[in-house]
């Protein structure tokens, strides 16, 4: 196992495996650095040929971070009865997607629901670098707290 | 609203709140700088006495990211119903536990199931700031796909 497993036990994803797993998902956490912290986003991103497009706000803090550090999103998933997750991590530049037409085209792609509130403005990561890992939890349903408290808070 | 809740229609969690939320998840996104971009890893973590601790394994790219330079956890969950979702993000310094009494106390703390593999190093995160944020995703099952993804996969 190569260093950028980075945990024991952790199996590399190639990067198709990566990219179709990205495809599968459309909530990311994004990490930028701001204000002299790394600071994270949940965010909801589309793939878009070889790169991930996501909307914000105006004027937020998220779109203020944006600019020519590099940023990384990361996704994740597990499947709860076989306890094998997995983790993709992007890296690269994010710039806002500023020509009408490449909106146009991207406004298709991100159709899906959104966080409610104004967003109006289209991010654009180009990967720079994309790296995965696929690796067992035990058992997933307390590693994995959120995802199985939530079907579980909708019954009550 | 203050620029701080990100996003338009964002609500500010108290700090008290964004406390009792931490608590009742063991999975967040743990960001760091390392190699001139941020990196994300997805990491079990307990809350102790307004600290976070968590396990990485000796010689991983999270041990060697860890360091001087502050991190950022971010962990957040969804009511699927409501839609109603949060996210908190502490900020802070990330230093290895190296006295044994407080391995031993942290150890107590870390009973629960972890990601398999070799993970002797305890890592703890004191908080600088800790923010959060409410918001509403509609409809939450497509906004927070994996969660509501994994369930339908244990059927398969």
């Amino acid at each position: 196992m190569s260093n950028d497993a980075s945990l024991p036990g952790a199996e590399h994803l190639q990067p198709h495996e990566c990219w179709a797993a990205l495809r599968g998902v459309s909530l990311g956490r994004l990490a930028v650095w701001a204000d002299d912290h790394p600071d994270i986003f949940p965010v909801n991103f589309t793939v878009d040929h070889g790169t991930l497009v996501f909307r914000t706000g105006p004027g937020t803090k998220l779109a203020a971070a944006l600019g020519e550090v590099p940023v990384a999103m990361e996704a994740d998933g597990v499947n709860p009865d076989t306890g094998v997750a997995w983790s993709v991590v992007v890296k690269g530049k994010a710039g806002a997607i500023e020509r009408i037409e490449d909106v146009l085209d991207t406004v298709a792609l991100l159709l899906f629901p959104w966080e409610a509130g104004e967003k109006d403005h289209f991010i654009r990561i180009t990967a720079d670098s994309i790296t995965g890992r696929r690796f067992t939890v035990a058992p997933p349903r307390t590693w994995w707290t959120p995802l199985d408290d939530a079907p579980r808070a909708s019954a009550e």
